[in-house]
Order: C-alpha cells, then structure tokens, then sequence
C-alpha cells in the first residue's frame, strides 16, 4: 500500500534509546498514529508492547491477517475478549516497569489493566504501570525523509485542487457545492480523502474560524475562508486561502493586507531554537499593532504529519522548541464578528535553521 | 442545519435524573458524540457542566459563536488556555460532587483538572471528581423519534447507493475504485459523509473483516464484500452485503447460505429483554452447527447512532440488555484465509419486542 516502506525499523531504535533514558523496561502504545508510525500497521484498534528485545503487536480477530502483513518487524498476537493479554505479555516478556500513553489512555481503560493484573496474581509478575507523556509525539514531530515526501504530495494535491477550484467558484455557489468541489479535486488527484471537513465560511460565516460548509450563498464583495487538506497515505496536508468575489472594498483590503504582512513576518524570521511561543508572537505582534490583537483568538499553527493537529504546537504558551525537520503551519487569521474573517495558511518545514514553505496554492493580492 | 431540532431539552432532563440517583451535583460531559447528544453542539472541542439547575457549554475561541447558536439552552463559556476554568466555574455553579467520563478522560486530562483544582485552592470548594461511565452512552443506546428519523434517512441512503453501485460492478474495476463509486453515490443522495472507510473486499480481501479498499482487481466468481454507510446530520448508517460476480461455485453457495441463514435466524428470533450476548448465541449457533463456529471472530452486532460503533453491545460477551428503541446491526459473517469471505449486515430497531428491519438494499440470493 506504501510506496515506500516506512523506516519503522530506525523509529523502534529510537524508541528503545528513549524507554533506556526514562528506565522503563518496555512501553504500551495504543494511540492510533503512533501505532502506526511505529509498526506500519494502518488498522484501528492495537497495542504495540515495545521493550528492548521485543515489538509485539496485540490486536483482534478483524485485524490478526492485515496485522501480519503490514507489521512484518512485530510479532503480532490476538486478543480475545478483556484485558488478561497485557498481563500474560508482559510477564512472557519479563517487563517490570511498563510505560503508558496517559494521553491516550483513558481512566476506565487504565482501571481495567490495574484490575487484570491484580486478578493474574501470582501468575503475573509485579508490574508497575508508570504514566509518560508525549515520547512518540515527540519523535514524530521531526520529520524523516519519507514523511517528507508523503507530505510533499498532501501538500500539492490540495495547491492544485485550491487552484482548480478557486477558478471557478462564482456568486449563487453555495459553501457546500465549493465544498465538495475540494473533495472532487482532492480525491481525483489520488488521496484517499481530505485531511478535514473542508471548512467554507462566506461572509460573516468566516468569522466562526471553524464553520463547516453549509447553505449559505457565496456573494459578490464578501470575503471567503477556504480551509482544507488532503490525506495522502496517512499524511495530511492543511491549506487556507481567503478569496474575495469581485472588488474587495477598503476594509477587506486593509484586514487582508495585515493578515498577509503577519504570515509572510512569521514566514521569514522564524528560526530553529525559538519556542512555539516565540514563532507565534512574530506574527502576532504585528496584528496586534494594527489594532486586532482582540481578533487574532487562536495559535499561529501547529505540526502536521498523521494527524491534522500535531507537535510542535506554535501558540501564545508553547513552549515546544523549534527544530530542523519539524513541519508546521503558519495560519495568522482575523475575525470581526458579524463581517467575516481572513486567514492565510501554508506548510512549512524547518531546514538549516529558517523555514521554507512547502504550500504553493495561489494567494489573493489586494 | 438541523430540519428538526433534537430534543436536547428532554435529553438534559433524563440525564438530571441520572445525576440524582447517583448522588452527583453535577457531570462533565467531554465525549464528542455525548456533548452534541446533550446540547446540539457539533463542534468538536469542548465541554459540557450540567448540574440541576444550569447548563453550561465551555468552549475555546474557535467555537465560542458557534456553540451560541447550536445550543441556545446551554450558557456558553470562552476556555482560555489551561485548565483553570474547571475549578472557577465547579465553585461558581455549587458543586461538590462531580461526575466525570472515565471512558472518555485520559489519564493525563485528569491529572490537570487535579491540579487546576489544587491550584485554585481556597478560592475553589473541596470537589471530588467521581468516575462515571456509560451514562449518556446508555442514554443515547435508545433512540427517540427524531433520531430515528435521521437514522432511517442515513440507512436509506446507503441501501439506495449499494443498489445504484453494485449494478454497475465490473470484473477489471479495483476494489477502491467501487469504493469511490459508493462515496459519490451516498455524497450525491444529500449525506455528509461517509460514515467510515467503505471496505471493498475482493476475492482472498475479504477474509480481512476490515480490510480497506484498494488496488486489487474484481475478477469473476470470487465473492466481494461491500460495507459501507452513510452519515446525515451526524448519524450513521452500516451496511454489508457480499456479491460474486458470474457464476458462484458450491462453496460460495455454501459459505453464503449459512451467513444468511445464522442472519435471518437472529433477526426473526431476538426479542427484548435478551441480553447483547444471547442475540449473538442466536446467529453464532447456527455457524457452529455448520462447522464454521471458529471463521466467526466478531462480534454479531453493535449499536449504530451518532458514532457506527455504540452501545449496546451485541457481542459474545455483551451484558446490555436489549430494549425497545435500541438500533444495531445484526452482522454475521464467516472467514476463510486465502479463500474470502462472506458477511451480511442489516441494521433493526427494536419494536414492541421484537426486531424492525431498517435495512433495504438487496441481497443476493444463491
């Protein structure tokens, strides 16, 4: 299904150097993406059981054969009902200290493990089950050299589609006609789907910076938020351009062009070792002195990658720190309520210390 | 966006109820599907405080105008960044006794609402975060008319779309290519979305119950699973039926005959009051006497409304007992590795006892 193999051998290997710096004998993994990212697997339901020696995938009945397939590096095993596998598994594979996703895994889900390895008793050795946040995450927020390319193609199949699309969007268009437009574009440049319902906000609906598409009227004058991706072999691309129909008037124009000053500002002075608060007060700085500090209300941008919303994140608190190979957006945006919005937002990726911008679909000049 | 407003007033009260026989001033409503149950919010961040006599709606920027006009009975509050919010607004609505949904918060997610809790100090009460699970879930597992509506709208839809597509079903077409016939058959009928990734399953394909459409070629006389759904305003529909193209050998006509002899035996005989486990028994011991009792890993069924897997639970292990204004599939199948597989899904609702098929796409008949 991957035209190229993911190097899931090397992300395991950096996994285990992680578990050895925190002590942990092996680690459960059950987020989605992180499964993923690290088996090859594309199911939905799993766990992977990491340790030095070992990579076992547990999943059930619907997935054991497609399992097999895709994970080729894990042992897979089949979990019938409850939760007496983790246990049984992690005594075969001599785990004292066993690692958690606590971002993932939920409080009924975390009592069940504790409830089946008091009832393995003496069967099962002691276990300590330690919350850790954020190992995987972290790893895939710098990109590998195959994540770049599927990235690489998200990306410009949603240039392209925004291109097509944008050309023919006319008055009496309705938000979800041009929405699907996207979807059509998207899909028959071979992704498997958008990364996002596709966001089309006319007129004042653009001022909801996440208002789906709906039935409103597309209309001469007013401006129009288009926000979307494309996913391609689980990489998702993120894309907003704002248009307007026909002759923009002053306040549009004078919104637009700080909108465009702050995005192409973040653009060309943000730089590896900054924190994610940092990038994001180079844009907001300048909004907030052009007077919309107040309607600017959301971060700068955030990683993309198998999820549409990833690590770093690029807001007023983060203090994620910059690096070379991480993908993220730049997306500043302004809101008046009742008016509508503008929001500019391409991808870049961090390269010897600056950005360069992946994203290549048009943008409306004032 | 709703033709008809749901009755999230009356969805709020049942649920007070709950809150009362549980001793809880209030409950924090975090799951996706159980926030726009509750209020008719369909963003997809947020909160929901419900105590006896308020109802609160805390969201972030992106949503704040949004969630006012999706849910006009709920107060909606603007979260900014942190988890401090909790305490202020426990401490201002009056709450000591706080339910959470422990199938829903992480681990992690709670450890920050401690510690905001901790942090607020004197200025908030002492409130104790108690573990709820399945109590919107519950509720929502019976359907009131207007959800039935929507549900029957989402499961025509489908029917109408498998109808239209598997007419025109070719050997040389790929299984995605059938599923992207399927996506615009269900988009073109008004659904939003497809409920999940159609699985196209050809020929060896289809012993992978979840196997996802791709590049294989449909050839003539090996079985082709088909299922699919379709979501209109939020609620899902689930559907499955198994065509071969030309001619079926004896095997297929075995296979087949078995699959939707275990189907209709369930659907004529389950009745209300059976737990999800003895529906199940219905169906699976049918293909046990067939000798095929260990190619039917899954489950017979699962509730289907606002998420395509809800409760109950029509499994081997399922404790739910069955009630009217319950909506499931009932889906037997049965799997031969290297060979395929054969799966037949309609979704029923129970009525005065007994089972209501919604389902009415056609079936193939040997």
């Amino acid at each position: 299904m991957t035209a190229v193999a993911p190097a899931t051998g090397a992300r395991v290997s950096a996994l285990r150097a992680k578990l050895k710096e925190k002590e942990l004998d092996g680690i459960l993994i059950s987020e989605g993406s992180n499964r993923r990212y690290l088996s090859g697997f594309v199911g939905t339901a799993g766990f992977l059981l990491i340790t030095e020696a070992q990579a076992v995938l547990a999943t059930d009945f619907r997935y054991v054969e497609q399992a097999g397939r895709q994970a080729p590096a894990f042992r897979v095993e089949r979990i019938r009902a409850g939760s007496d596998w983790l246990p049984k598994l992690a005594g075969e594979l001599g785990v004292r200290k066993l690692g958690f996703e606590a971002e993932n895994v939920t409080v009924a889900q975390l009592g069940r493990f504790k409830d089946a390895f008091k009832s393995a008793g003496e069967a099962a050795p002691e276990v300590e089950l330690v919350a850790t946040t954020g190992i995987t995450i972290e790893q895939r927020a710098i990109k590998d050299s195959n994540e770049l390319a599927l990235l690489q193609r998200a990306i410009t199949i949603a240039d392209e589609a925004f291109d097509e699309v944008s050309e023919k969007i006319a008055p009496g268009m309705t938000e979800a006609e041009v929405a699907w437009q996207v979807e059509l574009a998207v899909r028959g440049r071979g992704a498997e789907a958008v990364s996002f319902d596709t966001i089309v906000g006319a007129g004042p609906n653009g001022a909801l910076p996440h208002h789906r598409a709906a039935d409103r009227v597309i209309r001469e004058g007013e401006p129009v938020v288009i926000d979307m991706g494309a996913r391609y072999e689980g990489y998702c691309s993120d894309l907003t351009r704002t248009i307007i129909l026909g002759k923009p008037d002053a306040r549009f124009g004078r919104v637009y062009d700080i909108v465009l000053g702050a995005q192409l500002t973040a653009i060309e002075t943000l730089a590896s070792g900054m924190t994610g608060a940092e990038c994001d007060k180079l844009a907001r700085t300048v909004i907030e002195t052009a007077g919309h500090g107040e309607d600017f209300g959301h971060s700068l941008g955030h990683g993309v990658g198998l999820e549409v919303h990833e690590s770093p994140g690029v807001g007023p608190t983060s203090k994620n720190v910059l690096e070379n190979g991480m993908v993220f957006t730049v997306e500043p945006g302004i809101y008046l309520s009742g008016w509508g919005g503008v929001r500019i937002e391409d991808v870049v990726v961090l390269e010897n210390g600056r950005a360069r911008v992946l994203s290549n679909a048009r943008k409306f000049v004032t």
